[in-house]
């Protein structure tokens, strides 16, 4: 779908983000109205109401849907292991990337239980992005290019859930998240898949000296994507995008996943709108990020994987969500008496 | 299956608890065993690891099972709805169990998300308890043998959900939590499906009263039970008991659903160890009596319907815990690499 023009392709982004359709009013309102016709008082589902009433609204449909899910995952890798952030070696994103491919996964076996699609995406993973502690990740036009490619890897879903893989990566969401909402390094870095305490503090170290590194240049969320990012936050920068313009509502995964969102929301605050939290991370800073971005998370199992696999967990709500408000007899089809006056 | 024969049936219920089959530890290390190959960090599928675990230890194999899964929803109507206690006419209890017979209602729904059997058991309901503001629900034979009719209920599954549907019954639950766990009257009570604030003041009343009235009984959980209960209750502490004998795992629903299990939490403080909370109501004292039962809810979605919909919620993410545990592929298999030493 839409292309990138060459030239000034981070300028072509920000004029999408000027121009994002805003929620459907109309769907909005046929959804309340048969909301409050179900056999069921008034609010006894919950949060599982507004999830419909929001799927809506960014589908510009009534009824909701959510039979076809997709759940994308992007895979790249990070120069920044280097300096000795990640508790797996580098080979293992490639390795994942495989074991996706034959089903071995955890987001595998959850889109097997609930009906979901999976695709999977790598960037590049032979040439892994440069050490943001010595240089920017990636430069204007491959970041860009980068973006365009989660743009053009979205279609025809009705709900789509944002996951990743990329040894090192909860580093890049730790520079992202410092750079665009300050406090201290260390309040940004977590165990990620496992390291110890000696880790934490080169991960801390390392974001420290990305972030001063590039500091006269982040004022720019665009900037501090290509400067602090990797290509798989591109990537999901560019699907969720691609996901508002293409009016699919989006499940977003845990930190890194929320880091990439995070650039949207820096460039416009209502551009996650369309957006989702899957889950809170047991990563301790994702639960920071999201109170920063005014999200509040579906479920909190303590679950730390990525490759969207809370994503896809909610995903299961999400589709009982939509089968609810959909199926469920309203008190005159039912011959169910109202409340008492 | 297990029948109560006639005479005491009371000592026969204590003499079930008494004996009540424990763990199966080997079934727990095989889970264990193999949760430690399969391709992520330990620990970072976060709760549903000990939810697979858990499954093993009360369904006494490995690997465990969550394919069959039944829920149960038992209906009862209620004396004490003369008290002004309830938003809706009783009447609606039997025409929400035709609205599930007929697919209609909520539980319907989520049933068909996630492919759970769906079993509804009505309770005469032409004939409701005794109002507990002036007299018992129950005398000990009808009580005993709804109990058994609860533990006849259930046969077969490899999971177990357990909810109510009973108009009035948040009175009942309230009742049963202040006789148990004690406080004020008005520290159990909630809007249930609805009241006003003055039908707050109502329930709060008629909960004091009927508390005050069978004070003198209230040590014996089982006479909490008759006294203060209602048929579904006791019902739901057969089937949670049945479920233990027969090694299912049980998922509870909401405020009634746990107050029915408070009872024989009460009885024995391991007799709801099989046991999960499916999630956290909105109806304000659920909190308040799952910390009292030590059980920590899988969702929390404020949900307040009852019919066991948040158990049958949460049955979806434990069918998703099963097929990780099961069908994730392990480091050696996937050639997967293991941790940096």
């Amino acid at each position: 779908m839409t292309n990138l023009p060459t030239g000034m392709p981070f300028d072509d982004i920000r004029n999408l983000v000027r121009d994002l359709p805003g929620p459907d009013s109309e769907a909005v309102a046929a959804c309340r109205a048969r909301e409050s016709q179900l056999t069921k008082p008034p609010g006894a589902l919950g949060r599982l109401e507004g999830i419909a009433e929001w799927l809506c609204a960014w589908q510009g449909q009534h009824p909701p849907k959510a039979e076809r899910v997709v759940v994308a995952v992007f895979a790249g890798n990070h120069g920044v292991v280097a300096q000795g952030v990640a508790a797996y070696p580098q080979a293992v994103t490639a390795q994942m990337v495989a074991n996706f491919q034959n089903d071995g996964a955890a987001v595998n076996q959850i889109c097997k239980t609930f009906g979901l699609g999976l695709k999977v995406f790598e960037l590049a993973l032979e040439k892994p992005t440069g050490d943001i502690t010595a240089a920017a990740a990636m430069d204007e036009a491959e970041c860009a290019a980068t973006i365009a490619y989660g743009m053009e890897a979205i279609e025809g879903a009705e709900l789509l859930c944002i996951g990743e893989m990329g040894i090192g990566n909860t580093t890049i969401a730790a520079a992202i998240s410092h750079a665009l909402h300050g406090g201290k390094a260390e309040d940004w870095v977590g165990p990620g898949t496992g390291v110890d305490a000696a880790g934490m503090i080169r991960k801390a170290d390392a974001v420290r000296r990305a972030v001063a590194l590039h500091a006269s240049h982040l004022a720019d969320p665009l900037e501090v994507l290509r400067r602090l990012g990797g290509r798989e936050l591109a990537a999901m920068v560019g699907a969720i995008l691609a996901a508002r313009l293409q009016h699919i509502p989006v499940v977003v995964d845990g930190y890194v996943a929320t880091a990439a969102a995070a650039i949207l929301h820096a460039m416009r605050p209502d551009a996650l709108d369309h957006c989702i939290a899957g889950h809170k991370s047991a990563e301790p800073a994702h639960a920071q990020l999201l109170a920063k971005l005014g999200m509040a998370p579906v479920l909190d199992l303590g679950m730390r994987l990525g490759e969207a696999s809370g994503a896809a967990m909610a995903a299961g709500l999400i589709k009982a969500a939509a089968d609810l408000h959909n199926g469920m007899a309203t008190f005159a089809s039912a011959g169910v008496s109202g409340k008492e006056a």
